[in-house]
């Protein structure tokens, strides 16, 4: 757990796991942005770096310099308090600065940070920026892993990249449904360690009895929905999603190529066929919903996923729920830039719970809210099933 | 109460309301579509009628000839599973059929449908069938409403017109908040009269406390809001909301125009000063949230909403909801192309309740759940704000 | 010819014509704008109609008091100089002024410019001005014939409509070539009659020889081509062209449909079957120049057209030439408003000569340049191809 | 001159200046694709490698083994009959090949091409290809400068590259208009060494009198423009080039800032101030045309230029004329791929003579017609006047 160790040696290991996550990338990987949900991992090694610098080493650090007058405008996201912000679709054409200039800028914001941790006795606050800052980088270094195999996987030479990740482990689970019967129960974060803000106000919601299944929905139950002509009949399809699938020519989840009869994926090993007793990965809201309906079942809402989870195989997938993304009971709003954190993005979106092969050892929780847009796929995200009575 | 008198009173009644609507147009008011949002009302006139045909007259009339072959191909909506669907766009651009022809066409189909009903002994699905049907064309009378005031609004010239229409009346409301204690409450329709699918499904929640407000927020709570730079400040907005302000430049409730320095809106009137005490108007989700977060307050959720109404003034504008459109415990769809109805609209739109003044007489009810993407505003759409302890 | 009638005459003529066009529309028909190259019937009336108003009535008529003061900003066109433009697009969505207030519109200016033109004795500068605003009317008579044919043509019900032309006569034109030999030749106009500014500068140009075909190209002549494959190959196709036939998948000219194998074309008169030895019509200059090149020959230049027209059977379709419309040497712009009319669009279009059955009689010369974008095919335009020795 | 050094060593100079150009490149600058107009200069290495490889080595050199199977998939450009085109949006998301491998193919490529260059004895045919070759990849090396400056110049670090080009000489041009007699002249290519094929068939035009200027349009002079309002009164602009302009928001030549009130023009030595005697450069036609307007003079026709061109001081900046690039009489497109050169793009462009600091020495000729559509001014280009007596 994060917080049994010194805050210095959380830092050290955090950054040096985003690096390692790039170790297989060529300077080129670094610079592009394919479409707009994806970074450069150029700007997420800054970014998350700006991060220290703006928020931890400015305000504190009275003799500290920046490493560069510009970054904070090139580096910036989307908080508005910061500055002026860069128009997010020019990240992927600004060559300069160059890679190593960024690695440079890692290391000397890195060497101050360290040496404040080291001699500084933070303050409650300040630590708890802190933990912000690593879950931050955490959530950095799953977007790397995504968005690398986003401009790998586009790529019409298919490259291999050794990311260090933990892959499946093909966990038989149990074929029974698992049963909670109709009441009250309690949902959101309750300990004392780090959670987003957006996890807070634990609080009483009333649950029907339903009956969840233990084990993902996989590529083989998946082939049976397309085979049987499921992305071509609208009845399965909620109205906005049924327009997604016909825009964008949608027949197979991202990454899939049908190739003389067979069905391939891009992985970070290169085209691998299509394993059918994995769980279905980079599918849509969308596509899960589809899915459900026409399998007779329908997606968790996140309360029920919830309660559900100390009886549920993971499975490494992102899962989809029926939840829109909305504010908690009570729900307010940090003061400041980091208060832009989250609470802005609640509408729109519909909420993924669990943990995906690329999410940071330690980075999730039982109550942790992943959000997306109901088309997004990029991310690894399956699909887990309930059925009512 | 609609099921009191006879189905071809109510019938006859219904159909007429639609007509009154539209007598004060001009014939070429009823053929344009400004927006994608707004339908030509030669469009609703004939859309409604094809429903009756094509569900009622066309399986229940052996001896029942279509007015015209092509009308069904032309007054379709969005029902998939009836032939091939008019691209929606192009609606605006059909001179043919005349507006006198779809009066004819309503004309012929009235007369077919009362000799049945007055003739006929309908079975209970039957019935059920034509109340949806009495819904549907009320659902359109609205729409009617706020799209004539759409399309006279975006006239240069603002033309008046007499539409029946119930106005505001100025009813004090009681300074109090009402205090609701948390608890386990029901919500869902429970009754037997007629009710949306999507209403169905009573159901527990369980609620916190909250304090709702009485009263709607009037045009001159807007004003402070605006006057103190709400439309200037990412601070108040949700991410996508304040893209939406900045794209399209957004600065007022829909309809408002600043004449040296002074608010007027356009009316069925036609220009005419804001009146600061009643409630505000044409506001989009977006600027209903945003309103509240300057307020300090929040938008209500459904529940919290219905578990509150029978104390409620509704103040005829349709109020949102801080909830997303999603399936009751235990939703499902009917089967057909009546089954098309609410339930694929469950992604991207936000909860609406109470009714506004376009809303004919005993259309809505306290369960009834309206629905809209966060950024329209054409409907009256008022907002109601809710304080937590 | 215009000129030897008085000139209230002819401005009778001229104003009884247009509205001679619109009378078999339906008051529907009147308000639409379908693409933006088309312009709402209305609109034509109404803008024609401001014409006069604006630069003759206005300066030279003291008593004059305007019909609507929002007329001028209604129904203003691209002059710039003229007070506030209206956003062009939106012409489609006025419903108001109705038809009829735009025709009480017509009368009032009528009666006025008649009674000044009655009593007045114009000056050169004046009569000129008057002959400019007869020729600005007849070339929106010609806009009327292809904007109402649009209307009517995208409309699923194919609505006929008795417009008052003059249908082609199939005159047998010569096979033998038209054989036009090198040297000096002079074009551009000299008379002294009315022609556009465009027109003027006669100057010298040295032309190659060069053998034009006496007849345009018919519907059997284009349909082999079709048929060959023509619009799947891109090897006949200007690289903007191939672009624009797979952007739009363009298979066919405009109007054409094929049911049951066989192809049918929209006419005023509805869907009929496309007579082979026609003039082949409605095609881009795109298509025009496909065609030519598949067929080994290539279109004529403007001044070609223009040395062999007196030997040139018209044909009643304009025909595109592989001229850009630039200007001839020693164009000036007029001064004011009236000075926009041509000058402001020589860049990005191409020269039609000819005329073609919208043509009011009279309105065309030889030296007449009519020009459009070359994806533009919802004017009657054909082709005529010249051979290179 | 070209022809008078052995072909391999012609080769091997001009692939060398190829990549002397891109020396001063970081590896990240190689990559993006900012605009569509821009290629990565990564494409431009491996484009001009790939068309030795497929017109030269692949047909030619019967052992000749391809550098990678996908390559020519890959750096294909727009020539539709050699395999399927990239989707050219989709050049700047490319990481891979990586530039080291790029560079690779050029030297396994330029190993192939000299071994066979200093063995065979190539016919007429094939050395012609060899020249169109050499004469490809010079514009290639023209259009990495100006790519390069692109993707630089929009960086907001504004690097420096110390690019190998000929900088401006300030040439005192006499003062006085040079005066071309009425008559008729000869243009296009008669010599026997290299042209493209849109040069050939020299033909008679007939010319007027025209008074050309000896010197390009200066800074200064277009400040004067500027200063008077130019961009902001519709009467200096074509209607094409005015909604541009508001479109864009456009207010001076591209790489312009205005910053404390004075002008700064990025370089390859980063942002200097704008030299008043300097000739103006990126510009648009609609900006060159507009700025003529202002002045009361025109642009020269290509045929003026040509005629004019023994007595003109170049200036290295490529000069709009107001001529449209259209075929010259008798133009015949070649068979094949290579016969896609140019033919194909005589639409919607504006023909520019002379030649730039970016055109290799060598490479441009008095008959030289470059082309580009009339919103383009990412090229070096400048403007010449004619006064019309």
């Amino acid at each position: 757990m994060l917080t049994q160790i010194s805050l210095s040696t959380q830092f050290r290991n955090v950054r040096q796991h985003t690096e390692a996550i790039c170790r297989p990338l060529q300077t080129e990987d670094y610079v592009v942005q394919p479409v707009v949900d994806v970074s450069p991992p150029k700007w997420h090694l800054g970014h998350t770096t700006w991060f220290w610098e703006e928020f931890v080493l400015k305000p504190h650090v009275r003799s500290y310099r920046l490493f560069h007058d510009d970054f904070s405008f090139v580096f910036n996201s989307y908080y508005e308090t910061v500055g002026k912000r860069v128009f997010r679709a020019d990240r992927g054409n600004m060559t300069r600065p160059t890679v190593e200039e960024v690695y440079r800028y890692r290391t000397y914001v890195d060497q101050h940070l360290i040496d404040f941790l080291e001699n500084a006795d933070p303050s409650p606050e300040l630590e708890a920026l802190i933990q912000l800052g690593l879950n931050h980088e955490q959530q950095h270094q799953e977007l790397l892993v995504t968005d690398i195999k986003y401009i790998l996987g586009h790529n019409p030479l298919f490259p291999t990249a050794a990311l260090p990740l933990q892959w499946d482990e093909h966990r038989a689970a149990s074929p029974e449904p698992l049963l909670i019967p109709e009441g009250v129960y309690s949902v959101g974060y309750a300990g004392d360690g780090f959670c987003f803000d957006n996890e807070l106000g634990r609080h009483k919601v009333y649950l029907n009895d339903y009956a969840l299944r233990p084990a993902l929905v996989t590529n083989a139950d998946y082939l049976d929905f397309l085979e049987a002509g499921g992305y071509r009949n609208f009845r399965y399809w909620l109205s906005d999603g049924w327009a997604w699938v016909n825009q964008h020519g949608i027949s197979a989840p991202m990454y899939w190529h049908q190739i003389d009869g067979q069905w391939w994926h891009y992985t970070f090993d290169g085209l691998q066929p299509v394993v059918p007793d994995e769980p279905v990965c980079h599918v849509s809201y969308y596509e899960a919903d589809a899915f459900a309906r026409w399998q007779g079942s329908r997606l968790p809402t996140e309360a029920e996923w919830e309660v559900a989870q100390p009886y549920l195989n993971w499975g490494r997938r992102w899962e989809w729920t029926a939840s829109a993304y909305l504010p908690y009971p009570g729900f307010q709003t940090a003061e400041g830039a980091v208060g832009e954190y989250n609470g802005k993005f609640m509408v729109n979106q519909m909420v993924l719970r669990g943990a995906s092969i690329a999410t940071p050892e330690g980075h999730s929780r039982p109550t942790y809210r992943n959000f997306f847009p109901p088309d997004k796929r990029w991310q690894f995200m399956g699909i887990r099933t309930v059925f009512n009575e």
